[in-house]
């Protein structure tokens, strides 16, 4: 799925993905996904009452039979909710009546709505969590690609929004792709807390039916029961634990967009928007507006306000079951198509932004940088500290006044300022011998960002490992 | 229209209203509303064009109309954004160029997509604000007559939610349309800032053009125009300032729906929800689960992570035009849409709770209330203090014990614990005398509450009239 | 005040208020503040209990005495609260029964901790909005003269952070302006509803005391009392306005700092802080780290989880008085201190700032701008549009590979690419000519922003004497 | 350390913690705590200086002892930041030179700021999150506790603040453990991301110097090193991350004093708050304002706030270091101490928290209970449904108006209703049976609570040994 989106973007029907951000919509039909999983887990509940004896095996067989039918009809769109139906349990209940007759009243047997919306609900945001999952995968080796590619670019490495010393470019793709591999390894902690079975906690205090719980959630791919049947209808905790990932996340893409928007101003002008993401007005074909940046900074904005809703929602309500907990649903949507959105556009986005690396290498070199390397020349060569920094402070005002950079002044100009100045200034001031020197650990040195270009595409193989692990023991729970 | 309301709502028809508060979707067609915003404020900035002389009078004749018949399509439904579109302004000039050829492109003069979104965006805002503050008089008024009818009837008044003083229904009845009516005059307020005039703004920094923005702005009954053009593409502080009315009044809400969710307990057992606005199972007609009090609670946390949302979205641009600066608009909506279902169901739910008197007036009257009465008692008969605390302490043993309230004991156990009791401290521990006590400005007596009553219908008379001038300034730009 | 303080910012002093934004800790004693309040509503209340005869005229005497002398021994330092205090009403009566013996408990006379809390809140925010309504038109004040020093000046408007055309400096200082007197409008309002007495609702139900409310709020500089008793215990909405009105001025001073460590990058080379208000490394003198300007951009932050703390706070709380609404204390106090420290730090950098008007203007006469004129030339000229834009695009690549500007070419070389250009193109793209054709009203031609700076000047004295009511007003409850 | 909290809570000396939540006031001095972690990271980055031979190990060792010097005389209170140092790290310096003079400038080396503000804020809440870890264990101990001591206690479990079935007081309890078992589990998962060293990224490119961060990560009790440079400076996800994990366990809290106030109400009557846990007006011992409940309720909002504050922070910084990344230092201490003083409150609170199991029970049998029941009785005995329904809808009607309760009918009067009712109707309205019909796993029967809590036993002991695996892995960096 991730290359066919891949491959759209980059084709020309990247127009659908351009509408999409300035269209005003949402993507995710959550009562048709809810409906679906309501047909699922009633169905592996129906066929745990029949295995156990609660049920008379033609009733539950029937009772199966028709959930696959109304799951099927419902994945080819011939179903839906009704505008009369309350939720989606009434419309169930309807479809099922409409087939079976009053038997369908056996479905309810040890099980209440309680119980089943949280479990519906963990059923589809395990599914959909897991298509983000694999999205962030697929993304980050988009940053190794890049990583890859950009060995020998060199650019300038800022503090304080100020050129502080020159790196690779490689060394910042491999920042961001950290970033995202920590955000896959909270979304595999948050999986060990969310896919647990709340089934089988009926109203709120279990049943009297002798019910097999470890057999639905090991039917549906669940890891565990969630035990407590109080606990099992009212925990919502992982509405913020979700909430909090995906607001890491986003904040990710912010900082990501933030940072390419200051590229492409024509003042940094490290980089620029390929023409076909860009929406121009017609005329001028040269301006270039990036505006899927300013939707990469803004838009995770909304993921922030979801998080404090569910906050709300949740502070102060008391235990037991109450209409609060449904509120989420909508929300819980918009997060995922936000974060959808989001990986989608900055795939197919990166390969295609065009990327100046003589500017950047050019900033890199600039005097901000050098200077701080003359000021070490003249301290290695014993000037003292105050007169050095005079010296060095003295040659910077030339160099803005002429506009011209360190390294492109001649031996007898520096020795203006002092005759502490040789030849051997000009390795000092060189950019090359600059990047080479960060060879500790995780320096932006050629042959550190080498081994952690290495080192980053180990981790991601486990991480696919351990998705595919994920989509497999997932898999019972997703299809009838 | 919001009689129609009412009337819908305690009628049957309620059924549609119940639906909406557990079915999950939205109700404001954002790009509907502003692509006919987008005709009026084009039409109004086209007539300007041609009575100033920078279009030909015909021209500017010939788009007036193609505008007015396309915004007569777009509100009888014949006619929509399509999905090829980027967005509304595309929408429109495809439409404009359909009528009029390539002299659509006239519309373009001396206005820029920047200034429009803005000025549409407040056209929008501006009319759903006005419907809300009325929905919010109409509101108040339910609350007076509600206060009206409880005149009589004593509630326990509580403090650390535990019973305090025994106060007038009608008392809390006002204090809850106090609230509303101060969220009614930040609204006021609030139009001050945003009836303002964006467009002639144009791309941020004016126009060549010797446009008439006044011209424009009367057109559109705006009080006057956003002047600085940087400041006018850019301004959306009215994000926040709505938000944060919203959010006010969503908390308002929230407190009404979690008070009347504790009366609605077996434990409290003040208030019945009615049955028509519960959602029973069918099987249980004697259960009435408050839902819709559960949806007052929690549903406004919406509005508040919207208004979180707008904060982020705005934090660190930069000035001038971004899209940042569109992203607000489907949140913008989710708010109205959700004051507006807080209102309706406010209102419908008010007069047909089933409000126990009797409940609450034994309530009012128990020990913990009378406790202090008894005190002063005795401390007003020189009882020291310590020894009055001491034998107050007993007293409250006993009945607890007993299951009494002080007022049931005859005047000999009362002598059990201090001879200074005497046949007057029935008096004293009368829950009426009690009550009438509070005869303060603005206190709980019978007197007060009367006169507090008649000035709110005062009040709400006034802001009856402020409304008035409102809809009647805003018509002019509200349709073709 | 605002001028020491803009002096000291100025002189070497400044020392002070650079460690304070790298220095964690906070710098109102909110328990002082509204011990001091304390004693002047209480002196307020027992004067009034003195004039109705509620009490005897030489207790209330006393009363008021001691309360005066606990206040002044406040205020020289030589007082405090107590650690073993449970709050300042506590620290209070104990302070009254040192002084005068049991008589201290009159105090108590008609009032409740919980109607006090209420209205000593309410005065010391007053107080404290008021201080920053002054700090903000004295910082409107530096605005309007930094537009009246830059009025040549010449740079790029923005759009997408693309320069789209060319502005007057003076135009965006006076847009920066115009946000902060919204900010003014919005507290001014918010007045109007915090000014209220709440004294009086006693514990919330009102007292049996004759108590003449009208002659304390009076007497405390109130524009009237909050009448209902239970809304005057327990109406905190003054939070939520408070909050939205410091979050959009936060938002304001985000967005003015994130756009000068723009300008202050080396990449737009716009602007330099001071070197006085930098924090370097002792060695490097020429690096200049904008410390500062992160400080505006990320310090609104605390405002707006404050703003999030208080609503959380109030959601779900029912009415009567309760805990929950003494909470808010600690958080007010913070915003008050964050939006003290940023128009201090504002209005002591924005003097200094090194603007560069050359590097401005030369960004501002750049391709991107002057290609939209060259365009409207050819088109002007008759020449077809499509043709038009290729011959644009052209131009564009042609100066990008040579590092050349559209006003460097010669005529032979604009006639290389299309004969309809002559020598008359040198006007298009001439900056000057540019600037002056913003000329509709609001636009950034000089002519009209010289009438928008004398139209600033005249809101911000009508501001100025608006002040000055209010500080009449509330004069009455700021001191004994 | 927690055992001695509970102490103090349950001795007088609870006076102290009273204060507490009334004062305002901060606890941690953060100031004083980066300090000291300060000292623990410069010394183990000098120690490996010296063995790796890049500094001199006589000038290491030198500066090693003065760092232990100036960590001991901070811990006793002899030493400490002073007003003129802009923050700790300078204060550092001046306290190294203060001893050896210009030989402290080698502690800068391969080190700055930048990489070492990041190590010290990790340091810092690795420790603070472990005491948290602590507390947490010992509170779910104490809620096991309760849980073996009520096992008998029968009370109404609730949906829709309904009673709907009868559980026990036990499970409830074990509902309450679960919650925090899983935020032990989120903390846990946390140290994972924050446990790594920073430190050896330098300014933000790594270092020329061939130094061994592995080394000092152990020495420091780190698990490894955060490897790309520009990464490990500016990575603050778990700023975020902490913020969630606090926001969800300060919802829990938030959620269990709701819901005591709610059974502290007269109303409910379920629960009182210990005298000595109260406080009272001196005259009223009677009255037992719970309001160290409502601080439960409330105070968690703060933590929400600063997660809130966080996100904004980060919003659309860019990659490298820069202020805004140490804006959140102030909020992090403010949610370490409100998730102390919330432990310490429940701690000290829960086992004097005096709870009416004869109430309880009373409201549990009530008739909204068994009115499921006696249906089921009725469609068991072959009455059709909608007979059935209306039996019970008048049974409950009789009930109301004669203060009566199913179980307290004679076998004549469920006769009048209908005639299938029989003498084993009892059976079906008693509640003990009632109860121990919830037999499915994870239900409310007395069976499945005793082995839940034996589970629940277990899990406590497992991470009672993972608590100890952590401390003394962190063990290496907390002291000197």
């Amino acid at each position: 799925m991730n290359d066919d989106r891949q491959a759209s973007l980059q084709s020309d029907s990247f127009q659908q993905q351009r509408i999409q951000f300035r269209r005003i919509r949402l993507k995710t039909n959550i009562e048709l996904e809810l409906f679906k999983r309501a047909c699922l887990s009633s169905r592996a509940h129906v066929e745990m009452l029949g295995k156990t004896g609660i049920l008379p095996a033609d009733s539950a067989g029937r009772l199966c039979a028709a959930l696959a039918e109304i799951y099927a009809e419902l994945e080819d769109g011939s179903q839906a909710i009704s505008d009369s139906d309350n939720d989606v349990y009434e419309a169930q209940e309807r479809l099922l009546r409409d087939r079976l007759g009053e038997e369908y009243v056996l479905a309810r047997t040890a099980k209440s709505r309680n119980d089943q919306v949280a479990c519906d609900l963990r059923l589809w945001l395990r599914d959909v969590s897991l298509a983000i999952a694999a999205n962030i995968l697929n993304m980050r080796r988009t940053f190794l690609d890049l990583a890859d590619r950009d060995i020998e670019t060199v650019m300038p490495g800022y503090t304080h929004m100020q050129p502080a010393e020159a790196i690779l470019l490689s060394h910042w793709w491999l920042a961001n792709e950290a970033r995202f591999a920590r955000d896959f390894s909270r979304l595999d902690d948050f999986f060990k807390r969310l896919n647990l079975l709340p089934l089988g906690a009926n109203v709120m205090a279990g049943t009297r039916e002798p019910i097999d719980r470890l057999l639905v959630a090991r039917s549906l791919g669940f890891d565990d029961v969630i035990e407590n049947s109080l606990d099992a209808v009212s925990d919502r905790d992982f509405l913020i634990e979700f909430g909090a990932f995906a607001s890491i996340a986003g904040l990710h893409f912010s900082q990501l967009g933030s940072e390419l928007l200051l590229w492409a101003t024509q003042e940094f002008a490290f980089a620029k928007i390929p023409q076909h993401l860009t929406i121009n007005t017609a005329m001028i074909p040269i301006k270039r507006n990036p505006e899927i940046l300013e939707v990469l900074r803004a838009r995770p904005s909304l993921i922030f306000g979801r998080m404090v809703e569910f906050i709300v929602q949740l502070k102060a309500i008391t235990t037991g079951f109450s209409q609060d907990l449904q509120e989420c649903v909508l929300g819980l949507a918009d997060i995922v198509d936000t974060l959808d959105l989001l990986l989608d556009l900055t795939v197919g986005l990166l390969p295609g932004i065009e990327l100046d690396s003589n500017r950047m290498k050019q900033v890199a070199c600039a005097d901000l940088v050098n200077v701080t390397k003359a000021l070490d020349y003249l301290l290695d060569k014993g000037v003292p500290s105050d007169i050095a920094a005079r010296v060095i402070d003295y040659l910077g005002s030339y160099c803005r006044t002429r506009h011209k950079y360190l390294s492109d002044l001649a031996l007898s100009e520096w020795q203006q300022f002092s005759p502490a100045f040789e030849e051997d200034i000009y390795e000092s001031v060189s950019m090359e011998a600059s990047v080479g020197a960060f060879c500790s650990f995780g320096g932006s040195s050629k042959e550190q960002v080498l081994l952690a270009l290495a080192r980053a595409r180990q981790l991601l193989e486990l991480d696919l490992v351990r998705l595919k692990q994920l989509e497999s023991k997932f898999a019972g729970g997703q299809a009838i």
